[in-house]
């Protein structure tokens, strides 16, 4: 195509087809996304589109065309020869740490991660802010010495490019403004394009489900899981997902240095049984998906985490980002805020959910999470489900302990997560964690 | 409602609300088209909306309501006491010279007619533009002199004010870029929001229906004049709508001096039967809309053709407009281009077709009209048709004159009009000019 008839492509004649329910080309998913990240389509031409696909939906290979085109928009991560390169993504949880698990457990299994990775916002931490809670490491890292640090520990961690699939970045700015958010061809695209940019061969997902989550119906999930495993199948990697529960946190830490302290403990094999069974679940999936036995993988993924050697290459990823790794065998040198209050039980019985959202949201009132980008955290609140779901209390218990430094938030911090917090009678039917796999 | 309270309008909610097929109140159309045509909300929101509206619908009284805020959104016509207050609109044709036939008609039959019209761009043709073929006349009046005028002789005509509902030019402007212009409560309300902001307490409508019109089917048609009735009726106004063929050009005669020559003709009773007898039925409804008996009306209505009162009414508004009444009696006054260029059948047997668009593109092309706002025209040239269809022919005979001024256009027009001539061997089965009524 010539770029005289390229500027003769006619927006509307693109926007009226997906209105009309009709399915685009990759030529023309070109002209719009293309077009729109140089910004010769305007937003108003865009969000008319977006709108037209929210009502019209995208079919499976108009949705992988999409994606790749997306992808395209920026910088292509090359990882060149690296092996078995993997790369994980989790459609976003409350005290969700197994990034910081299941990485160091993939290198130990002889596979190499070479991972963007973001900042937490709002409600949802991110994996770089809680490995900031060890001083000195960093995830700025330049291409060569990211590349050179995967090949030789078989994992390297940095935050996430400007220019990596920077159409989705716009895009998703504008579906912010637009009431398009929730739309499963946009949301399936935007997740990978990212991960097909990152240029690993395989991909495990983790989508989460439940009232706090994105993805509120198991049936709403499996469908995200479906089209995001299409589009990864389509562009030539291995792509698993597993849709787990998350109406309660995993694990018994929310907060950044207390998730890494909880990973640190899993990565010791003395984890709590959730978190520990999700990473092995997703390391799992991961060898599966190259051809490996499950039994197998299974017992693999693991012996990791009782013969020191998925902790061994956390170790020395620390130490290679420039962290300081004594704090990986001495935890009583992580910044934990010294104040401590609890929530308590007001009625006898059992502990039928303390909502993901509530301790996601105190952890931010606490100051441990940040309200817009660029804010400064502070790594040491946090807050600790002394009870899960399903034990027993009696009235005045304390179920949740929170980590905090004086008065700052701690007032909203405690409304939210007495709030948050119920107990039945009855002991509530145990929640399966995972809740079906998809590949 | 306060200040305050409308600043914190979400409109991604609201956009959400039409995105799901709900219905919106009153307030939240206020919201959404208020706050846009303040530039409070912008183009990317307001497309996505309009493409929810699109590919969602809208109620009858959400449409009704729509409109009605349109009007309001610029200045209302007050016209006051004047009475019975008509106002015409067609949705758009070819050598449709009806108005200027209609209105005085009208003012003839004791109503009052106090109207804004446009110019024209493109392929059709503006008021406004024919009736300047007449030295001196002008649109320009100031608002007493307006209605003092009308009061008078009954019938005033000014050009279109910038101010009369401004929401539906900016709303119009965008659904032309993002593919949303071809939906029935958009376009009812576009084409109402301006009727209702004049005025009139009457209004006829002529619904345009055929290959070469806004609305393809008869269905569709019929479709935009209900939703058109429905409108004004809910706002209090009687509305009457006809559907009337424009595969062809009504009467013979296509450009700005032509058609006022043939309008002449017809207000002296001498007009071709299918213009004339669709002036007969627009008025007809207008009087009916007031409670006449039909064929009382008919009667009044053709007479006012065959007894010159419609004709002086003609001359009385030409004249109390600053135009040279002389041209009303005189017709050899008119500038009329000397050039003549005939296109001839082909073959032998009857007009099949003559077809509008070509028509009207032929006369753009002679300079008879403007591609953008603001061009001067050429008043004297244009198009006649020799035979209409249903006529018989032979190869070789004239069948279309053009009227020119040398080489400019001359050679498109000929392209336009000999592609736009069809012949056929049988005889086609007449049209019906009136297709349905809707009231």
């Amino acid at each position: 195509m010539t770029d005289s008839t390229l500027n003769a492509v006619n927006i509307p004649d693109l926007i009226r087809k997906k209105r009309d329910g009709e399915e685009h080309t990759r030529q023309e998913l070109e002209q719009l996304v293309l077009g729109y990240t140089r910004g010769d389509v305007p937003d108003y031409q865009m969000s008319a589109w977006l709108m037209a696909v929210f009502l019209r939906g995208m079919a499976e290979q108009e949705t992988a065309d999409l994606t790749m085109v997306m992808a395209e928009s920026g910088d292509l991560m090359n990882l060149g020869d690296l092996p078995r390169t993997v790369d994980k993504h989790s459609t976003g949880g409350v005290g969700d740490k197994t990034s910081l698990i299941l990485t160091p457990m993939l290198a130990a299994l002889g596979q190499t991660v070479a991972k963007m990775s973001g900042r937490g916002l709002a409600h949802t931490g991110g994996t770089i802010d809680k490995l900031e809670s060890i001083p000195g490491w960093t995830s700025e890292l330049d291409e060569d010495r990211f590349i050179a640090q995967a090949r030789e520990i078989g994992l390297a961690l940095v935050g996430q490019s400007k220019d990596l699939a920077p159409a989705d970045g716009k895009l998703y700015a504008l579906r912010d403004v637009t009431a398009t958010v929730d739309c499963l061809p946009l949301i399936a695209s935007s997740i990978m394009s990212k991960k097909l940019a990152s240029g690993a061969h395989t991909v495990v997902l983790d989508v989460k489900v439940g009232a706090g989550a994105f993805m509120r119906t198991l049936d709403a999930g499996r469908g995200l899981a479906r089209a995001m495993v299409d589009i990864g199948t389509r562009a030539g990697r291995q792509v698993r997902a597993v849709l787990t529960d998350m109406d309660t946190p995993l694990g018994h830490m929310a907060g950044n240095s207390l998730e890494v302290l909880e990973a640190l403990a899993t990565l010791r094999g003395e984890g709590p049984q959730d978190l520990t069974e999700l990473c092995v679940a997703l390391a799992v999936e991961a060898l599966a998906a190259q051809g490996e036995d499950e039994t197998q993988a299974r017992e693999r993924a693991l012996a990791t985490l009782h013969d020191g050697s998925a902790l061994a290459k956390f170790r020395a990823f620390i130490e290679a980002q420039g962290g300081d790794a004594t704090y990986v065998d001495d935890i009583s040198k992580f910044d934990v805020a010294p104040g401590r209050a609890d929530v308590t039980a007001t009625e006898s019985g059992f502990v039928a959910g303390i909502d993901a959202l509530s301790v996601g949201r105190a952890v931010l009132a606490l100051g441990g999470g940040r309200e817009r980008k660029g804010e400064a955290i502070d790594h040491g609140v946090g807050v600790e489900l002394l009870r899960k779901p399903g034990e027993a209390v009696q009235a005045g218990d304390s179920v949740v302990r929170i980590y905090h430094r004086g008065g700052r938030g701690l007032d909203v911090a405690q409304r939210l997560l007495a709030g948050g917090l119920s107990v039945s009678a009855q002991a509530p039917a145990p929640d399966d964690l995972i809740l079906d796999r998809v590949f």
